[in-house]
């Protein structure tokens, strides 16, 4: 078989492999048909690649591609989301998407059995991140910074069991901003309130809240009502569902089956029922139980003041204290908060616009000085906007709406209605690109008109350069705005000059 | 202890872990001083987070943070080829950073211990992914796409042996664009070179050289050349050291090691040694070994071809026909490509500059197939950029010059001269935020007017906004410019528009 000398080794394989075997199991079965297969092989013998799958082809559990209409969306809310960052001063940073393992260890509580672990392939251990803070606490640790104001747009991973319908996934971008450092108390607390109204309003995502409370606080809270250590994380895992269920059925739940006594439930009642504005601050600080404990003492005075900044800011009727925010996250220290979008009574009804929250913060003082041989510590406050809830929301409403996106940028279409034009096509189509001008052509020697026209009303590309023999002969070219369909003659040499105008009083 | 039922358990345990280990093992004790530890835990008992590292703080082996330095450097690359990519209309696309191992097997040819994968912790097997051309292959044969022009930005991962001095790294950003679809021939091809040259000509990277070659050739020359099969892979990796090697000592590598007849390694000497334009291509269509072969006749007809177009393209200078090029990836079926930088004899002595390749691609007809059930193929030609060796360049060059960037993009800093302003400060910052100015401020309750004003140079913010008693009384402001130091009294209402004009007047 002297022909077959040069078919490649990997090729011959797979063309035997296919030939031999039986006709695939049940899983690619309904779609396969055998013979068809090896009739597509054998006159390719030459391709090296006419191997198939026989799984499934899909993304992993969790995860999923973003189409070129969802990424204009998505770079849309980025775009929002960064510009915000950037006038607030931060600076761009990137990590790994994986650390070794040891970083994140003990970083997570409860969640820490959702981190994404890589296999031993001999050297170090290594896990994905699990969110952009640690890995921002390890870089402050590493380089010894003392002071930073950072953002961090990037990928997370985790194991979670997602309801991917309602926008939660195995893998999902969080835009991260955060200042670290030693200054006076609470301001750079209140510029990350302020930020995440700025970007809530931004998007236009309809009313929110900002719920905000304090870990010493939460702790404080647990302490004079008098939970036992032991069923802490229990309690607040429960405290954490108020959002979603009754006081009455969270009690049920404490007392019922996690062995809480009545009456310790009934005291954290009277604490996570409540939630308001700085009153609600000045009542707690009044209050019999709460003002003996002194760490929910500080956490009530720095609310005051955070109260007081963003009046200043403007803000305040987004901001709401809840003695039932209780963020699990072990590394926050001080203040916590959480974006929850607010629903009209119309949308309530409609489930699928239940996204939880959408942005969510806090501040932890002690988790850079995990990471420093001598513990010295570096103060942090920071924020993380939930994009993938937000793009569900916008793509959602987009849907309602029946919003189209461009999934290009194309300016003008190169066209020809003559054939053997393929040469003055391509040369045409290089000076505009050499201009700046987003220029696309079809990739045929000789199509159509009609084809080149609709091209260009699929895609929304507003202008058409038109060459043909007369033109040539001329040396002009035919310029076509694609919805007024009118069409002007113009020298070629004037050409890059008159659709820049014409794009700018456009713009 | 009533004082200590407040500390949480975990912080606990650290305590106690602290106060009983002995002074830490060798791998962090030159820093670390056991006692001062003690000390900084003892007094803040309430933060839960006083545990420490043990272990050496790194980011994992050739992986790297990018500061905000590097950041700003990098963002103006990956707009560059960005921009390029929307000017020659491509949309974008994202799929998830590890895939089912599955669809990873079998495309990398030897390559493919470098995989990274992900632990088994129950459910899919997963591994990272090496390249962002196999993902768009299966998002393609998934989706049953069999047209797109479209451009993905992402990391990748691959468990080398990096040469980090040299800008190689086990994570890295590719910049990839691909025409997927059936087209005439070589027209999406030519456009790849040119978006490749566009691409380094935005870039000022030097002077430059794209080689190209057709996966044909390469088989065909081993071929007619008589190469055993069973050799063309080690013979391969031989010849993809001309850049760095004389034929010599290839010839005596290929011989004396891999053990390939002395005529025949002499056989391909005479081809591998060629390079230069289209009259090159015509040589070799003539060639009396050489056009005896099918395949390798219809590459040096497509060849023939892509040199048409990339004259009218007004590139030929840049594109050198290469019989040395061999690119390794097994999906490649007919033109492949790679830029490399040209060096001046007075660069040639710099090593550091010797980054090989930073653009690369080619044909890869049969890759779609290999996912499609039906095995339904989509021809694909496409290309990637090197971003981290661009990087690399770029930085270097910049050292040279000691040319400064800056890392914010802040355009004005409320100040004040005097103490028991925060207030008026954070009132009016919120102002600049809200009508969408870039503003920074320092989160002291009193800073000095120096300071703060020595943070505007060394950030290089342009415009300082003043407010103390005298200009709160009369309703002013003042607006200082920090490189001239001029420094005009302002209405507080007309601040706004005031900033605006002068910030569009300076860009």
């Amino acid at each position: 078989m002297p022909q077959f000398r040069l078919l490649p080794r990997k090729a011959w394989a797979a063309l035997l492999t296919q030939l031999l075997q039986p006709p695939r199991a049940a899983s690619t079965g309904a779609v396969h048909c055998h013979s068809q297969v090896a009739e597509a092989v054998l006159p390719s013998q030459l391709k090296p690649h006419q191997e198939k799958t026989n799984f499934i082809i899909k993304t992993p559990k969790g995860t999923r591609d973003l189409s070129p209409q969802q990424m204009v969306v998505r770079e849309k809310i980025l775009d929002t989301v960064v510009s915000c960052f950037k006038r607030h001063g931060a600076k761009g940073l990137d990590t790994p998407a994986f650390e070794l393992t040891e970083v994140l260890t003990e970083k997570y509580g409860e969640d820490s059995g959702l981190i994404y672990d890589l296999k031993d392939q001999g050297g170090e251990l290594l896990s994905l991140r699990y969110d952009l803070t640690v890995p921002f606490a390890r870089y402050l640790a590493m380089n010894k910074v003392k002071k930073m104001k950072r953002y961090h747009v990037g990928k997370v991973w985790r194991r979670e069991n997602p309801t991917i319908v309602q926008g939660r996934y195995r893998e999902f971008c969080q835009c991260d901003f955060d200042i670290a450092g030693q200054f006076d108390p609470m301001i750079p607390d209140a510029e990350c309130l302020k930020i995440m109204c700025e970007i809530l309003s931004g998007l236009q995502l309809g009313d929110f809240l900002i719920k905000v409370n304090d870990r010493r606080i939460v702790d404080g809270m647990f302490a004079v009502c008098g939970v036992p250590e032991s069923k802490i994380r229990a309690i607040c895992s429960s405290i954490d569902k108020l959002d979603k269920m009754s006081w009455k059925d969270v009690r049920h739940e404490m007392v019922a089956k996690k062995d809480l006594a009545p009456e310790v439930a009934d005291r954290i009642g009277d604490y996570v029922q409540c939630h308001g504005g700085v009153s609600l601050v000045e009542q707690m600080l009044q209050d019999p139980r709460l003002s003996q404990n002194k760490q929910a003492l500080k956490g009530l005075g720095d609310l005051k003041l955070l109260f007081e900044y963003v009046t200043l800011f403007g803000i305040a009727e987004k901001v709401s204290f809840d003695l039932s925010l209780a963020r699990g996250l072990d590394y926050y220290t001080g203040l916590i908060y959480e974006a929850v979008l607010l629903q009209t009574p119309a949308q309530a009804g409609e489930q699928s616009l239940n996204v939880g929250s959408v942005a969510a913060g806090g501040r932890y003082d002690g988790l850079v000085g995990m990471f420093d041989p001598k513990g010295y510590n570096v103060p942090c406050v920071g924020l993380s906007i939930g994009v993938e809830r937000i793009f569900y929301i916008v793509e959602q409403r987009m849907k309602t709406f029946g919003e189209k996106v461009r999934t290009t940028e194309t300016e003008v279409f190169v066209a020809t209605p003559q054939k053997n034009f393929l040469q003055e096509r391509l040369k045409l189509i290089a000076e505009l690109w050499d201009a700046g001008i987003k220029a696309e052509m079809l990739y045929k020697n000789n199509p159509k008109l009609l084809t080149q026209l609709h091209y260009c009303e699929n895609m929304g590309i507003p202008l058409v350069v038109i060459i043909g023999e007369q033109e040539l002969r001329e040396g002009i070219l035919k310029l076509r705005s694609v919805t007024s369909r009118e069409e002007v003659a113009i020298k070629r040499e004037h050409l890059v000059a008159e659709i820049q105008k014409r794009l700018k009083s456009e713009s």
